[in-house]
């Protein structure tokens, strides 16, 4: 955890390692059987939740500052991350912020775009990082999502409906299912994500058809007359398609 | 046409009115009678082609600026304009920018990132402004597009790929097609744009069914035996399919 040090050290120096003006904000999506969660983190001084973020090194290409904010705030890399939308107008980002007493002369009182991304991560794996300006993370239901400072509510919804349009043109699971997987629970995901029933013979078809998973030919026994057929990706197709984009249509 | 008193007046005093590091680029579509086209600007002085641009003033919302900007390029307003990504990755972002010797010692010789749009306009409609950084303009086939100065071309082909996954989320055609229309005109409409067939009877039947056009019960006489329905966009259902989005499946 980042000391009282190391805010003043950042209020003071950020300048020379930071661009002012710009940030990045996450919206970190957690998936865990069935249930669909976003992290806030309390801000310490504001008594209010926010989205994790950070400043963009003046050396540093924007999506390794969005790798590596990622990575110092829940310790996981390799994650689904994608940028979704920049922030620049609500009143709060019209003008100078003075979010807190303590920056009001510093080099991050002035006005701030934010460039939102947001990830897909299996909540269970993640570990939190607090830092100097969070003192603690929570989890909380997408649907149950409170009022949060700054236009932060905004990006949690803007996020959640990028996420659900790009379910129908990229896919996802890979860090999300195990690495052998039931037709129900890859089903479940989608289900979960997009906040609604699918037809259950269309979907599984759709994804073989497009060569996105395939049969190991290997069951799960979890009872004498229950034992499913258990499917991984097909890594090639996958990542093709990631590339180079699907149309899903269940 | 701005002239060089007006130019030398933006690199002396701009940075009192506008945000440095940060700019917005317009990737402008056009389309007309089965053909997407993409707006180049010739830059003065670089020899090559971009895209039309501009900062954003200092008291400015961002989407007023996107506005803004595209307003002085094209003379339209009320356009289909949506923000689609920020770039911040190419080597060309990565540092300090020196475009032009002009620049170099002037409040624009910063790292600058952009934030991109794109608008699908009618082009017959445009009007052309060049100003004090672009000499002329030229319309260019989506599929014939050249090399572009700095990450331009990124910009082209991102900016493409992001029209194509939303029109299977967000209604198109109000500006783009007179207000009524055949249904093999529409049906050209979005097959110019995915650049694919699509089936005959499948299209107009998902934008019926989902009440974006209807049936004006009158009928273009083209020859004798030749005359066919003519349609209309429900704009009530228009409308509150783009802010609410929808599934499309052709």
């Amino acid at each position: 955890m980042k000391s009282e040090k190391e805010l003043n050290e950042f209020l003071k120096s950020g300048a020379k390692v930071y661009m002012p003006g710009l940030t990045i904000d996450c919206v970190i999506f957690g998936y865990h059987q069935h249930q669909l969660k976003v992290l806030l983190g309390h801000f310490k001084g504001l008594d209010g939740f926010g989205l994790p973020g950070g400043y963009i090194k003046k050396t540093e290409l924007l999506s390794a500052a969005a790798e590596r904010i990622l990575k110092e705030r829940t310790g996981l890399d390799n994650l689904y991350l994608e940028q979704f939308y920049t922030f620049g107008d609500s009143s709060f980002r019209s003008k100078k912020v003075n979010i807190h007493p303590s920056i009001a002369d510093t080099w991050l009182a002035t006005r701030t775009f934010s460039i939102g991304y947001y990830a897909l991560v299996e909540f269970s794996k993640v570990t939190l990082e607090p830092d100097f300006l969070i003192d603690h993370y929570e989890w909380r239901d997408v649907t149950a999502v409170p009022s949060l400072l700054f236009d932060h509510k905004d990006m949690v919804n803007k996020a959640l409906e990028h996420l659900r349009v790009n379910l129908y043109h990229k896919p996802i699971g890979y860090s999300l299912l195990e690495k052998k997987f039931t037709l129900p629970e890859i089903q479940s995901l989608y289900e979960t994500i997009l906040d609604q029933k699918l037809d259950r013979r269309n979907f599984p078809k759709k994804l073989m058809s497009l060569g996105l998973i395939k049969d190991t030919h290997e069951v799960r026994k979890i009872g004498q007359h229950r034992s499913p057929k258990l499917y991984s990706f097909d890594r090639k197709n996958y990542n093709s398609a990631l590339k180079e984009g699907i149309v899903l249509v269940f």
